[in-house]
This record gives structure tokens, C-alpha cells and sequence, in this order.
């Protein structure tokens, strides 16, 4: 590795970053069409892989996508990935789309093809998140298409805002890449309906239910405001503090710093 | 122009159709956050550019993008892509993407590229259609996300249609790449609401006003069932008939013959 580049996977072939271009007749690239996900490896150890890996193919499946190589090439290809990009923490996102499409609409065989590269967790100190009513299409599938929370970019850096929280119909989901949870009264209280279902939210909520009653239901907007405490999980984040929505603050920390230390200790056991 | 290969326009540059590529970092294929427009050109002449490059503007305005050469420039890589690619059918897509982003999230200079391809007419024999359940986010804006439509092309093969029909709350909007328009005792009655505008469907609401009493409003599912005739407009597809929507079918076509007449005389003086 020289020069700080990369190497990514495309196609089968391990290539330098620059290399790793498509077509502009790929079919994620002219109509959104395909999926992803994420995960890292820290200093060399894919986290939760296997968990990812499972996401991917249930995505792939939803939107009628096959996955060009086995899951144990895939798997070889990542760790090869890991290998050659010597990060302490790396970040790799696999990407599966409808392929090079003759007539720009049917999808055809994928392609496939995986980014790495260096990336850093979001801010332990906590984020601010900006209420936005968006039901997301398809949302148990991680797709593509991040139209919303991109164009609402200039409205969160206005309102001094890192990410922003989808609410419809007067129910609670989720972050643009993240799962959210409230705590009232030691309750642990988290969507399931209309949200993408985060490998970092399935180990929190089995933390939890170790140590607090967990409730994993429709979320009404309301809850919100009379939470004591809020949070979001997700792979950049692990486990990191709420502290205002829409301007209104929640300080209180107590039970999200104890699934802090659970969550930790159970990644370094992983 | 040899071995039936094109050109397209790159940032700036003409280049054969194979050298088309873009870096896997791009915003448009990561997070499909991009716009384009698609018009035609019949035996090297461009039909209706002007309003398909105010729309082009329209849509990259709305999501935040700046075109990065001015409109002329635009026109002038247009007409030049026009000569490289001799072709009496010719298909031009320009796409314009939130570019190269070093976060994977945050757009910044962007993209632009046209896809120069001969196309073919939809089949004059009109169209059938399934109906869906579905709202376009952002519905006035031309973004890259297909991922509805191209999802349901299995249930589309599977009841012999050729496009969806898209319906939300009792409302008919459009087609996935067309928009609607329904006759009831000779008026003409089109959908203004949640659709994208399209170029086909305006010029033929202003031939349309000329002959019939014409309604552009909300239009409730309902009415289409006892509609006289159905009809669509599009870049590739000029004015055809809908013959059937969930297996129902409409056959009169007196005023569609009579629009595509008109249509057709004013296409070739525009």
C-alpha cells in the first residue's frame, strides 16, 4: 500500500482505487437500482460479518438481484480486501446493482464490486437530528436510493443538525442510516415497523434484554418528546447519544452509558 | 463511426461509448442521488431540446446540483454528439450526479454525462398496464430513482403489461416513465398532481386545447374505469393507446387518432 490508495474489489478482481470504475450504463448508476451494505474491520477483524452478509443476500433476494459469487468468495474476497488495506479501522461496503443494461431499464447480471477505506465513528459527544416526515421505500431492503436525506443536507447544516429522523403517519422509524431507541423509565423502547433492521440494533436489543425490559413496537412520534433518554445504533456508531431533536434537548445518559459498556465488551468478544 | 459503436459526452469530453466510465465513488450510483432528462433527436434534428434543458435546470435545481457548463456549452456537446452518432433514431440522455464524494454522502462537483443510443418507438399498438399502489418522492423532479417500476417488471411479465400505473390515496398520477391522460365524452382529462411534467404531455395539452375541452386536475382512480379511451405521452412513445389496465380493456381511439395527427404535424414544424 503506497500513497494512502486503496484497493477495492470489482468483478472478481482485487484493483487499485482509482481503477475501479463502471460503466455508465450500470443500472445503480442510470436508476438506482441495487443494494448494499456495510460493516468494518477493526485492526484487521471484519465486525459482525457474517451478520452483514446475511443483510446483503436478503436484499439482494427482495429486489431479484443474484449474487454473482458464493458467499465463501464473497467472505474471501472481503478478507483478501482486509488484507491489502492496512487501516486499523476500515470500513467496507459491498455494492450489488442490476448490472450493464442494454435498454437502460431490465436489470441483467449484476455487478458486483466492494469500497474500502478508512473511516471514522461518528461523534461520541452525541448528534442533533432534524424531524423529517419521509416513509422510506422498501425499507427493509438497503437500497440505493438516499435522495431524502441527501437533499436535506442544506436544512440540517442550517439547523445545526447531523443527521435527520423520519417520522410518518405519527410513528417513529428511524435515522437516514441508523436505528433509534428511547428509554422511559429503564424501558428500553425501539421501532419495528418501516425501518431497515441494523445488525448493531440485533445486538443491542439481545444486550439488552439482559439487563432491562425491552419493548419493540410501532413508536408513536409523541414518545419522543417524554423520553429520558434517546439513542442510535449503527455500524459507525456502535452506540452514541441523541442529545436534541428539533431543538428540543435530552441530557440524561445513565442507561445508554451501561449499553455502551455492554456493547463493547460484546464486539471485542464477537 | 465504425463496428456500430457511439459516443457520449463525459465531463467535458466526447469519447467512444466504451470509455464511458465513471469512478465506483460516485454519488448518483452509491446513494442514486442525480437527476437526468431523455429527449430524442429524428434524422439529426432534436425534438423539443429547449424544454427538456429547461427541465434538466428545473431538476438539478430542486436537488442542489450545478450544472458545470452553461447552457450553450450544453447545446453545443448535444449538437456535436448528434454528428458523432448517425443514427434517423436517436436517443440522448444527459445525467447530471452529486459527483466523486470523498464521505460517500455529501455531494460535490458534479458529473454530467449524455448516453447517446438509437431508440425505438413504443409499439403504436398501445400499451397494457398493472396497476400500483405507489407515490414518487419528489414527484416533479426527473431524479435517477427507478426502483419501483423496475422491481415490478416480473408481475408486469407475468400479466402481460408493459409499464405500471401508478395510484396513491385514490388518485391516478402516471406511468413510470409516461404520463396519463383519460377521454370521457371528449374531454380530455390529465392528472396534475404528484407527476413529473413532461415535455410530450404539454405540447400536447396546448394542440388538445385547440380542438377539445381539456381538464388538467386531480383525477380520482375511479374515473378510470368508465373512461372512453386512455392514452399516454412520452419522449419515446409521442401519443399511444392504453388498451388495458388490470386486465380491463379500452378500445375506442377516435380522439387519440385525432391527437396523433395533430401531434405528429407539430412535431415536424417544431
Amino acid at each position: 500500500m503506497k500513497n494512502n490508495s486503496h484497493y477495492f474489489y470489482l468483478n472478481g478482481d482485487i484493483v487499485p482505487e482509482a481503477q475501479a470504475q463502471l460503466h455508465v450504463s450500470d443500472l445503480g448508476l442510470l436508476r438506482g437500482y441495487g443494494i448494499f451494505d456495510f460493516f468494518r474491520a477493526v485492526d484487521g477483524r471484519p465486525i459482525f460479518m457474517e451478520d452483514h452478509l446475511d443483510r446483503f443476500e436478503h436484499s439482494a433476494r427482495k429486489l431479484f438481484l443474484d449474487i454473482p459469487v458464493t458467499r465463501q468468495q464473497l467472505r474471501e474476497a472481503i478478507l483478501t480486501l482486509i488484507e491489502h488495506n492496512a487501516e486499523p479501522l476500515l470500513g467496507l461496503k459491498m455494492i450489488l446493482t442490476g448490472g450493464y443494461s442494454p435498454d437502460g431499464f431490465a436489470p441483467t447480471t449484476p455487478n458486483l464490486f466492494i469500497i474500502a477505506k478508512p473511516f471514522q465513528f461518528a461523534s461520541a459527544q452525541g448528534l442533533k437530528l432534524l424531524l423529517v416526515e419521509h416513509l422510506r421505500e422498501m425499507s427493509d431492503v438497503k437500497t440505493l436510493n438516499y435522495l431524502q436525506p441527501i437533499w436535506q443536507i442544506p436544512a440540517m447544516r442550517q439547523a445545526g443538525c447531523q443527521d435527520v429522523l423520519y417520522h410518518h403517519e405519527g410513528r417513529l422509524s428511524e435515522l437516514s442510516r441508523s436505528n433509534l431507541f428511547l428509554v422511559k423509565n429503564e424501558t428500553i423502547i425501539t421501532p419495528n415497523t418501516d425501518i431497515l433492521f441494523g445488525v448493531t440494533r440485533k445486538h443491542t436489543l439481545a444486550l439488552a434484554r439482559q439487563h432491562f425490559q425491552v419493548e419493540e413496537r410501532p413508536v408513536a412520534l409523541d414518545e419522543l418528546w417524554t423520553a429520558d433518554e434517546v439513542f442510535t445504533t449503527g455500524s459507525t456508531k456502535r452506540i452514541i447519544p441523541i442529545t436534541e431533536v428539533n431543538g428540543q434537548a435530552f441530557t440524561s445518559s445513565k442507561v445508554i452509558s451501561h449499553l455502551q459498556a455492554l456493547f463493547l465488551s460484546h464486539e471485542q468478544q464477537s
